[in-house]
Protein backbone atom coordinates (compact mmCIF):
# COMPACT_ATOMS: atom_id res chain seq x y z
CA UNK A 1 0.00 0.00 0.00
CA UNK A 2 1.44 3.76 -0.91
CA UNK A 3 1.02 5.70 1.86
CA UNK A 4 -0.73 8.76 3.09
CA UNK A 5 0.63 12.41 2.73
CA UNK A 6 -1.19 14.57 5.40
CA UNK A 7 0.29 18.21 6.07
CA UNK A 8 -1.45 20.56 9.12
CA UNK A 9 -0.84 24.05 8.42
CA UNK A 10 -1.59 27.38 10.36
CA UNK A 11 0.00 29.99 12.55
CA UNK A 12 1.02 29.91 15.60
CA UNK A 13 -1.99 30.15 18.52
CA UNK A 14 -4.35 28.19 15.96
CA UNK A 15 -3.90 25.04 18.27
CA UNK A 16 -1.90 23.37 15.55
CA UNK A 17 0.51 21.30 17.68
CA UNK A 18 -2.64 20.00 20.19
CA UNK A 19 -4.18 18.98 17.06
CA UNK A 20 -1.33 16.96 15.86
CA UNK A 21 -0.62 15.06 18.68
CA UNK A 22 -5.00 14.40 18.77
CA UNK A 23 -4.92 13.66 15.23
CA UNK A 24 -1.87 10.90 15.43
CA UNK A 25 -3.66 9.25 18.57
CA UNK A 26 -7.02 8.46 16.73
CA UNK A 27 -5.23 7.94 13.36
CA UNK A 28 -3.39 4.82 15.80
CA UNK A 29 -6.50 3.88 17.48
CA UNK A 30 -7.66 2.86 13.80
CA UNK A 31 -4.47 0.79 13.25
CA UNK A 32 -2.62 3.19 11.04
CA UNK A 33 1.07 3.50 11.61
CA UNK A 34 1.44 6.91 11.62
CA UNK A 35 4.77 9.19 11.79
CA UNK A 36 4.76 13.02 12.81
CA UNK A 37 7.61 15.27 11.83
CA UNK A 38 7.83 18.74 11.07
CA UNK A 39 9.32 21.47 8.98
CA UNK A 40 11.25 22.73 8.87
CA UNK A 41 13.35 20.06 10.66
CA UNK A 42 12.32 16.44 10.53
CA UNK A 43 16.06 15.55 9.92
CA UNK A 44 19.33 16.23 11.83
CA UNK A 45 20.19 18.64 8.79
CA UNK A 46 16.73 20.31 8.90
CA UNK A 47 16.70 20.68 13.19
CA UNK A 48 20.29 22.76 12.24
CA UNK A 49 18.66 24.64 9.29
CA UNK A 50 15.21 25.05 12.04
CA UNK A 51 17.59 26.56 14.63
CA UNK A 52 18.84 29.23 11.98
CA UNK A 53 15.60 29.90 10.49
CA UNK A 54 13.80 29.85 13.47
CA UNK A 55 14.38 31.56 16.78
CA UNK A 56 12.38 28.80 18.51
CA UNK A 57 11.56 28.64 22.49
CA UNK A 58 12.70 24.77 22.59
CA UNK A 59 16.04 25.17 22.37
CA UNK A 60 17.03 25.30 25.94
CA UNK A 61 19.48 22.48 25.40
CA UNK A 62 21.62 24.72 22.46
CA UNK A 63 25.19 26.47 23.54
CA UNK A 64 24.46 29.92 24.62
CA UNK A 65 27.20 31.05 21.53
CA UNK A 66 25.59 28.71 19.04
CA UNK A 67 22.15 30.75 19.81
CA UNK A 68 23.91 33.45 19.60
CA UNK A 69 25.45 32.69 16.25
CA UNK A 70 22.39 31.91 14.71
CA UNK A 71 20.88 35.07 15.90
CA UNK A 72 23.59 37.10 14.36
CA UNK A 73 23.37 34.90 10.93
CA UNK A 74 19.08 35.23 10.88
CA UNK A 75 19.73 39.07 11.32
CA UNK A 76 21.87 38.86 7.74
CA UNK A 77 20.30 36.12 5.89
CA UNK A 78 17.90 37.29 2.68
CA UNK A 79 14.83 36.49 1.82
CA UNK A 80 15.87 34.48 -1.03
CA UNK A 81 18.75 32.66 0.87
CA UNK A 82 15.85 31.75 3.45
CA UNK A 83 13.71 30.39 1.10
CA UNK A 84 16.14 27.90 -0.28
CA UNK A 85 17.10 27.33 3.56
CA UNK A 86 13.18 26.08 3.38
CA UNK A 87 13.58 24.25 0.21
CA UNK A 88 17.16 22.42 1.46
CA UNK A 89 15.40 21.07 4.81
CA UNK A 90 12.14 19.33 2.87
CA UNK A 91 14.49 17.77 0.14
CA UNK A 92 16.41 16.44 2.95
CA UNK A 93 13.05 16.10 4.53
CA UNK A 94 11.73 14.20 2.03
CA UNK A 95 14.34 11.88 0.73
CA UNK A 96 15.42 10.87 4.54
CA UNK A 97 11.60 10.64 5.99
CA UNK A 98 8.59 11.39 4.14
CA UNK A 99 9.57 8.82 0.89
CA UNK A 100 10.75 6.27 2.64
CA UNK A 101 7.67 6.61 5.00
CA UNK A 102 5.14 6.51 2.85
CA UNK A 103 7.04 3.84 0.80
CA UNK A 104 6.12 1.69 3.43
CA UNK A 105 2.39 2.56 3.21
CA UNK A 106 2.72 4.65 6.60
CA UNK A 107 0.79 7.77 7.16
CA UNK A 108 2.91 10.75 7.21
CA UNK A 109 1.17 13.64 9.45
CA UNK A 110 3.80 17.02 8.34
CA UNK A 111 3.47 20.11 10.53
CA UNK A 112 3.58 22.67 7.97
CA UNK A 113 5.14 22.38 4.45
CA UNK A 114 5.30 23.60 1.41
CA UNK A 115 1.89 25.83 1.81
CA UNK A 116 3.81 27.39 4.48
CA UNK A 117 6.22 28.71 2.35
CA UNK A 118 4.30 30.28 0.51
CA UNK A 119 2.31 31.92 2.91
CA UNK A 120 5.36 32.98 5.27
CA UNK A 121 7.80 33.73 2.08
CA UNK A 122 5.59 34.40 -0.41
CA UNK A 123 2.85 36.41 1.35
CA UNK A 124 5.15 37.49 4.54
CA UNK A 125 8.45 38.24 2.66
CA UNK A 126 7.38 39.38 -0.45
CA UNK A 127 8.76 36.92 -2.57
CA UNK A 128 6.96 35.85 -5.80
CA UNK A 129 4.92 33.03 -6.07
CA UNK A 130 6.67 32.13 -9.61
CA UNK A 131 10.32 32.03 -7.78
CA UNK A 132 9.03 29.90 -5.51
CA UNK A 133 7.16 27.70 -7.70
CA UNK A 134 10.58 27.29 -9.38
CA UNK A 135 12.17 25.73 -6.60
CA UNK A 136 9.36 23.43 -5.48
CA UNK A 137 9.25 22.21 -9.00
CA UNK A 138 13.15 21.65 -8.38
CA UNK A 139 12.55 19.67 -5.28
CA UNK A 140 8.99 18.50 -5.64
CA UNK A 141 8.71 17.11 -9.07
CA UNK A 142 5.05 17.54 -8.56
CA UNK A 143 4.40 15.69 -5.18
CA UNK A 144 1.89 17.24 -2.99
CA UNK A 145 0.30 15.82 0.09
CA UNK A 146 -2.52 14.23 -0.21
CA UNK A 147 -4.57 16.23 1.96
CA UNK A 148 -3.86 19.27 3.94
CA UNK A 149 -5.80 20.28 6.67
CA UNK A 150 -5.45 24.62 7.34
CA UNK A 151 -6.52 26.04 10.64
CA UNK A 152 -7.37 29.32 10.26
CA UNK A 153 -7.90 31.72 13.17
CA UNK A 154 -8.36 35.73 12.33
CA UNK A 155 -4.32 37.04 13.65
CA UNK A 156 -5.98 38.96 16.72
CA UNK A 157 -7.29 35.78 17.93
CA UNK A 158 -3.91 33.96 17.51
CA UNK A 159 -2.44 36.61 19.07
CA UNK A 160 -4.80 36.52 21.80
CA UNK A 161 -3.93 33.03 22.58
CA UNK A 162 -0.17 33.13 21.80
CA UNK A 163 0.56 36.14 24.26
CA UNK A 164 -1.27 33.35 27.13
CA UNK A 165 1.37 31.35 26.19
CA UNK A 166 3.87 33.88 26.52
CA UNK A 167 4.92 33.57 23.32
CA UNK A 168 4.79 36.73 21.78
CA UNK A 169 5.97 39.57 24.05
CA UNK A 170 5.69 43.18 24.06
CA UNK A 171 9.24 44.44 22.16
CA UNK A 172 8.88 47.07 25.39
CA UNK A 173 12.19 48.76 23.26
CA UNK A 174 11.89 52.68 21.98
CA UNK A 175 9.83 52.47 18.72
CA UNK A 176 8.34 48.95 19.63
CA UNK A 177 4.87 50.12 18.03
CA UNK A 178 6.04 50.37 15.01
CA UNK A 179 8.25 47.12 15.27
CA UNK A 180 4.97 45.29 16.85
CA UNK A 181 2.86 46.77 13.83
CA UNK A 182 4.89 45.70 11.18
CA UNK A 183 4.73 42.15 12.88
CA UNK A 184 0.90 42.29 12.71
CA UNK A 185 1.01 43.80 8.89
CA UNK A 186 3.68 39.79 8.39
CA UNK A 187 0.96 37.98 9.83
CA UNK A 188 -2.21 39.48 8.16
CA UNK A 189 -0.08 38.78 5.06
CA UNK A 190 0.46 34.94 5.83
CA UNK A 191 -3.08 34.74 6.46
CA UNK A 192 -4.32 35.91 3.35
CA UNK A 193 -1.54 34.02 1.60
CA UNK A 194 -2.58 30.95 3.20
CA UNK A 195 -6.35 31.65 2.51
CA UNK A 196 -5.20 32.47 -1.09
CA UNK A 197 -4.00 28.53 -1.22
CA UNK A 198 -7.11 27.09 0.20
CA UNK A 199 -9.32 28.73 -2.75
CA UNK A 200 -6.99 27.66 -5.11
CA UNK A 201 -6.69 23.72 -4.38
CA UNK A 202 -10.00 23.32 -2.86
CA UNK A 203 -10.07 19.71 -3.15
CA UNK A 204 -6.71 19.08 -1.40
CA UNK A 205 -6.81 21.64 1.12
CA UNK A 206 -9.45 21.92 3.27
CA UNK A 207 -10.11 24.84 5.70
CA UNK A 208 -10.70 24.83 9.20
CA UNK A 209 -12.47 27.74 11.43
CA UNK A 210 -10.20 26.97 14.65
CA UNK A 211 -11.54 29.89 16.28
CA UNK A 212 -13.95 27.78 17.71
CA UNK A 213 -13.65 25.44 21.08
CA UNK A 214 -10.95 22.63 21.10
CA UNK A 215 -13.84 19.84 20.83
CA UNK A 216 -15.46 21.34 17.77
CA UNK A 217 -12.26 21.71 16.29
CA UNK A 218 -11.11 18.65 16.87
CA UNK A 219 -14.79 16.62 15.13
CA UNK A 220 -14.23 18.92 12.41
CA UNK A 221 -10.37 17.62 11.91
CA UNK A 222 -11.48 13.63 12.70
CA UNK A 223 -14.05 14.35 10.21
CA UNK A 224 -12.19 15.77 7.09
CA UNK A 225 -9.38 12.92 7.62
CA UNK A 226 -12.64 10.43 7.90
CA UNK A 227 -13.74 11.20 4.34
CA UNK A 228 -10.26 11.46 2.87
CA UNK A 229 -9.62 8.14 4.24
CA UNK A 230 -12.27 6.51 2.85
CA UNK A 231 -12.76 8.20 -0.29
CA UNK A 232 -12.05 6.39 -3.10
CA UNK A 233 -8.30 6.45 -3.93
CA UNK A 234 -8.15 7.98 -7.28
CA UNK A 235 -10.67 10.29 -6.39
CA UNK A 236 -8.51 11.75 -3.78
CA UNK A 237 -6.45 14.73 -5.96
CA UNK A 238 -8.48 16.84 -7.71
CA UNK B 1 33.75 51.45 -12.10
CA UNK B 2 32.11 48.49 -11.74
CA UNK B 3 34.50 46.16 -9.65
CA UNK B 4 35.51 42.64 -11.52
CA UNK B 5 34.75 39.24 -10.29
CA UNK B 6 37.49 36.46 -10.58
CA UNK B 7 37.32 32.99 -9.62
CA UNK B 8 39.97 30.30 -9.20
CA UNK B 9 39.56 27.16 -9.86
CA UNK B 10 41.46 23.63 -9.14
CA UNK B 11 41.30 20.38 -7.00
CA UNK B 12 42.98 20.16 -3.50
CA UNK B 13 46.70 20.21 -4.13
CA UNK B 14 46.56 22.46 -7.14
CA UNK B 15 48.52 25.16 -5.12
CA UNK B 16 45.22 26.91 -4.98
CA UNK B 17 45.28 28.75 -1.83
CA UNK B 18 48.99 29.70 -2.60
CA UNK B 19 48.31 31.46 -5.81
CA UNK B 20 45.12 33.03 -4.24
CA UNK B 21 47.40 34.89 -1.96
CA UNK B 22 49.91 35.81 -4.67
CA UNK B 23 47.21 37.25 -7.07
CA UNK B 24 45.74 39.49 -3.80
CA UNK B 25 49.81 40.80 -2.92
CA UNK B 26 50.32 41.69 -6.51
CA UNK B 27 46.87 43.16 -7.36
CA UNK B 28 47.30 45.00 -4.02
CA UNK B 29 50.73 46.38 -5.48
CA UNK B 30 48.75 47.21 -8.65
CA UNK B 31 46.40 49.60 -6.18
CA UNK B 32 43.54 47.60 -6.95
CA UNK B 33 41.29 47.42 -4.24
CA UNK B 34 40.56 43.82 -3.49
CA UNK B 35 38.71 41.05 -1.74
CA UNK B 36 39.64 37.43 -1.12
CA UNK B 37 36.89 35.32 -0.15
CA UNK B 38 35.94 31.30 -0.66
CA UNK B 39 33.00 29.21 -1.26
CA UNK B 40 30.91 27.21 -0.24
CA UNK B 41 31.69 30.12 2.79
CA UNK B 42 32.38 34.10 2.79
CA UNK B 43 29.55 34.54 5.19
CA UNK B 44 28.82 33.37 9.02
CA UNK B 45 25.94 31.50 7.23
CA UNK B 46 27.81 29.68 4.40
CA UNK B 47 31.09 29.44 7.15
CA UNK B 48 28.05 27.03 9.26
CA UNK B 49 27.23 25.44 5.98
CA UNK B 50 31.12 24.58 4.65
CA UNK B 51 31.54 22.89 8.12
CA UNK B 52 28.64 20.63 7.22
CA UNK B 53 29.49 20.38 3.86
CA UNK B 54 32.94 19.40 4.14
CA UNK B 55 35.27 17.65 6.69
CA UNK B 56 37.50 20.21 6.63
CA UNK B 57 41.15 20.91 8.56
CA UNK B 58 40.50 24.24 9.90
CA UNK B 59 38.05 23.89 12.05
CA UNK B 60 39.88 23.25 15.28
CA UNK B 61 38.15 25.64 17.25
CA UNK B 62 34.69 23.94 17.21
CA UNK B 63 33.27 22.15 19.70
CA UNK B 64 34.09 18.24 19.47
CA UNK B 65 30.38 17.80 19.61
CA UNK B 66 29.42 20.29 16.98
CA UNK B 67 32.20 18.66 14.70
CA UNK B 68 30.35 15.15 15.59
CA UNK B 69 26.67 16.32 14.42
CA UNK B 70 28.18 17.67 11.49
CA UNK B 71 29.77 13.98 10.61
CA UNK B 72 26.66 12.56 10.82
CA UNK B 73 24.97 15.15 9.14
CA UNK B 74 27.10 14.70 6.53
CA UNK B 75 26.64 10.98 5.88
CA UNK B 76 22.82 11.05 5.47
CA UNK B 77 22.58 14.16 3.08
CA UNK B 78 21.40 13.28 0.16
CA UNK B 79 23.19 14.31 -3.48
CA UNK B 80 20.47 17.08 -4.09
CA UNK B 81 20.07 18.42 -0.89
CA UNK B 82 24.25 18.74 -1.08
CA UNK B 83 23.38 20.86 -4.42
CA UNK B 84 20.98 23.38 -3.06
CA UNK B 85 23.09 24.15 0.32
CA UNK B 86 25.90 24.90 -2.03
CA UNK B 87 23.36 27.29 -3.93
CA UNK B 88 21.96 28.51 -0.75
CA UNK B 89 25.70 29.49 0.51
CA UNK B 90 26.39 30.73 -2.77
CA UNK B 91 23.26 33.12 -2.43
CA UNK B 92 23.93 34.69 0.54
CA UNK B 93 27.42 35.01 -0.16
CA UNK B 94 26.62 36.68 -3.51
CA UNK B 95 23.70 39.33 -1.44
CA UNK B 96 26.45 40.13 1.48
CA UNK B 97 29.66 40.22 -0.03
CA UNK B 98 30.39 39.71 -3.86
CA UNK B 99 27.67 42.26 -5.04
CA UNK B 100 28.30 44.96 -2.92
CA UNK B 101 32.02 44.65 -2.99
CA UNK B 102 31.91 44.75 -6.96
CA UNK B 103 29.23 47.50 -6.73
CA UNK B 104 31.98 49.42 -4.71
CA UNK B 105 33.83 48.99 -7.58
CA UNK B 106 36.66 46.56 -5.93
CA UNK B 107 38.23 43.05 -7.62
CA UNK B 108 37.11 40.01 -5.45
CA UNK B 109 38.47 37.02 -5.70
CA UNK B 110 36.65 34.13 -4.83
CA UNK B 111 38.29 30.52 -4.11
CA UNK B 112 35.60 28.12 -6.06
CA UNK B 113 32.31 29.28 -7.46
CA UNK B 114 29.79 27.86 -9.46
CA UNK B 115 32.47 25.88 -12.00
CA UNK B 116 33.54 24.15 -8.66
CA UNK B 117 29.45 23.02 -8.57
CA UNK B 118 29.19 21.24 -12.00
CA UNK B 119 32.76 19.68 -11.38
CA UNK B 120 32.31 17.87 -8.18
CA UNK B 121 28.19 17.58 -7.47
CA UNK B 122 28.15 17.28 -11.32
CA UNK B 123 31.01 15.32 -12.24
CA UNK B 124 31.78 13.90 -9.04
CA UNK B 125 28.34 13.12 -7.72
CA UNK B 126 26.76 12.47 -10.82
CA UNK B 127 24.03 15.10 -10.64
CA UNK B 128 22.85 16.28 -14.27
CA UNK B 129 24.20 19.74 -15.88
CA UNK B 130 20.11 20.44 -16.17
CA UNK B 131 19.69 20.40 -12.73
CA UNK B 132 22.61 22.26 -11.71
CA UNK B 133 21.84 24.82 -14.81
CA UNK B 134 17.91 25.48 -12.64
CA UNK B 135 19.39 26.02 -9.82
CA UNK B 136 22.30 28.22 -11.21
CA UNK B 137 19.91 30.37 -13.32
CA UNK B 138 17.41 31.05 -9.58
CA UNK B 139 20.37 31.87 -8.20
CA UNK B 140 22.72 33.78 -10.11
CA UNK B 141 20.08 35.33 -12.81
CA UNK B 142 23.00 35.29 -15.54
CA UNK B 143 25.57 36.44 -13.48
CA UNK B 144 29.19 34.96 -13.98
CA UNK B 145 32.56 35.86 -13.01
CA UNK B 146 34.40 38.25 -15.58
CA UNK B 147 37.48 36.18 -15.66
CA UNK B 148 38.20 32.35 -14.13
CA UNK B 149 41.63 30.90 -13.47
CA UNK B 150 41.32 26.78 -13.53
CA UNK B 151 44.65 24.91 -12.07
CA UNK B 152 44.87 21.55 -13.88
CA UNK B 153 46.88 19.44 -12.25
CA UNK B 154 46.42 15.31 -13.25
CA UNK B 155 44.65 13.46 -10.68
CA UNK B 156 48.21 11.33 -9.13
CA UNK B 157 50.19 14.71 -8.87
CA UNK B 158 47.46 16.54 -6.97
CA UNK B 159 47.36 12.92 -4.98
CA UNK B 160 51.60 13.29 -4.17
CA UNK B 161 50.89 16.91 -3.23
CA UNK B 162 48.26 16.80 -0.79
CA UNK B 163 49.74 13.29 0.77
CA UNK B 164 52.93 15.23 1.48
CA UNK B 165 50.61 17.78 3.31
CA UNK B 166 48.63 14.92 5.02
CA UNK B 167 45.26 16.26 4.17
CA UNK B 168 45.08 12.60 2.04
CA UNK B 169 45.53 9.55 4.80
CA UNK B 170 45.59 6.03 4.08
CA UNK B 171 42.06 5.02 5.18
CA UNK B 172 43.64 2.10 7.32
CA UNK B 173 40.43 0.16 7.49
CA UNK B 174 38.91 -2.97 5.43
CA UNK B 175 37.97 -2.13 2.25
CA UNK B 176 40.62 0.86 2.02
CA UNK B 177 41.58 -0.12 -1.37
CA UNK B 178 37.87 -0.13 -2.31
CA UNK B 179 37.14 3.17 -1.11
CA UNK B 180 40.66 4.53 -1.89
CA UNK B 181 39.97 3.40 -5.75
CA UNK B 182 36.35 5.16 -5.52
CA UNK B 183 38.42 8.59 -3.90
CA UNK B 184 40.52 8.28 -7.24
CA UNK B 185 37.59 7.66 -9.98
CA UNK B 186 35.58 10.76 -7.85
CA UNK B 187 38.86 12.88 -8.21
CA UNK B 188 39.41 11.95 -12.02
CA UNK B 189 35.14 12.33 -12.88
CA UNK B 190 35.77 16.21 -10.88
CA UNK B 191 38.74 16.95 -13.47
CA UNK B 192 37.15 16.12 -16.34
CA UNK B 193 34.05 18.21 -15.11
CA UNK B 194 36.36 20.85 -14.41
CA UNK B 195 38.18 20.64 -18.52
CA UNK B 196 34.69 20.66 -20.02
CA UNK B 197 33.96 23.79 -18.56
CA UNK B 198 37.08 25.05 -19.65
CA UNK B 199 36.51 23.97 -23.53
CA UNK B 200 32.84 25.22 -23.21
CA UNK B 201 33.72 29.00 -21.86
CA UNK B 202 37.02 29.33 -23.90
CA UNK B 203 36.57 33.17 -23.61
CA UNK B 204 35.86 33.35 -19.41
CA UNK B 205 38.04 30.54 -18.12
CA UNK B 206 41.68 30.24 -18.85
CA UNK B 207 43.58 27.09 -18.12
CA UNK B 208 46.33 27.06 -16.27
CA UNK B 209 48.86 23.57 -16.05
CA UNK B 210 49.64 23.75 -12.77
CA UNK B 211 52.14 20.71 -12.92
CA UNK B 212 55.31 23.35 -13.32
CA UNK B 213 57.30 25.31 -10.50
CA UNK B 214 55.26 27.25 -8.77
CA UNK B 215 57.47 30.11 -10.03
CA UNK B 216 55.22 29.61 -13.13
CA UNK B 217 52.49 29.40 -12.22
CA UNK B 218 52.70 32.23 -10.56
CA UNK B 219 53.90 34.30 -13.88
CA UNK B 220 51.36 32.63 -16.04
CA UNK B 221 48.85 33.42 -13.47
CA UNK B 222 49.50 37.29 -13.22
CA UNK B 223 49.95 37.67 -17.40
CA UNK B 224 46.36 36.07 -17.60
CA UNK B 225 45.12 38.61 -15.25
CA UNK B 226 47.35 41.33 -16.52
CA UNK B 227 45.86 40.47 -19.99
CA UNK B 228 41.94 40.82 -18.29
CA UNK B 229 42.32 43.65 -16.89
CA UNK B 230 43.92 46.07 -19.88
CA UNK B 231 41.44 44.63 -22.43
CA UNK B 232 38.27 46.67 -23.48
CA UNK B 233 35.96 46.36 -20.85
CA UNK B 234 33.72 45.09 -23.62
CA UNK B 235 35.67 42.58 -24.69
CA UNK B 236 35.90 40.46 -21.60
CA UNK B 237 33.43 38.07 -21.70
CA UNK B 238 32.41 36.28 -24.75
Amino acid sequence: MKGAFITIEGPDGSGKTTLIDHLKTWLTAKKIDVIATREPGGTQLGEVLRKILLDDHDHDHDHGDQHDANTRIRARISDQAELMLMFTARMQHLHEVILPAMAAGRCVLCDRFTDATYAYQGGGRGISERRIQQLEDWVQQGLQPDLTIMLDVPIEVGLQRTKKRGIMRSSGRPGGDRFEQQQLDFKEAVRQAYLRRAEKYPQRIKLIDATRSIGEVQDDLTAQVEAFLTAPRGARQG
